[in-house]
């Protein structure tokens, strides 16, 4: 669930949003969006929670792997099917990731 | 929900966290320490959820502010509890976010 380790600077896509009602087929296309980010290169990993509200970060090697992926067929399709069907509103933040640290038990 | 529009660059904290069982105190704990970040000088807002495994983003004016903010003796406080009683894991990352765009219906 929490995304490792990765050497720094990475960077970060921060995806806040808010979801409609009606959110037809909105899984099936979120993960099907999440296992086709996992295969880009450049992802280093990735961490959502949805509760309504729903948050996703997900860590890139460069902004360069970023840019390629917002750009990419399949990706632009789903962004036009979520600013039409499924979300009220969102955010997006691209962030360079300066320092990190992780705590385990 | 979603933090507003703010001047770039600004800087986000990512805090990505597993918690433990037994969460005795914890929202207690978690809703007064987003209420004293509020009012810290720099805060500029937060998105949090929660569904088992949290994200919580918080944004700032500056890494001072953040620095500030990370050793006010409260959070100290708040911090060495949370080590000890609420989570199994957790990941705290420091950002410079460089760009961001808004979507809303």
């Amino acid at each position: 669930m929490i995304a490792k380790t990765f050497k720094i600077p990475y960077y970060a896509v921060v995806f806040t949003s808010l979801r409609v009602e009606d959110e037809n087929s909105y899984s099936e296309m979120a993960d099907s969006m999440m296992e086709l980010a996992e295969i880009q290169p450049g992802f280093l990993g990735a961490e959502s929670v949805r509760n309504g509200f729903g948050i996703t970060v997900s860590y890139w090697e460069s902004i360069a792997a970023i840019e390629k992926w917002r750009s990419h067929p399949a990706h632009l399709i789903a962004q036009e099917r979520g600013k039409k069907n499924w979300y009220e509103k969102y955010a997006i933040r691209i962030c360079k990731v300066e320092s990190d640290s992780f705590f385990e038990k």
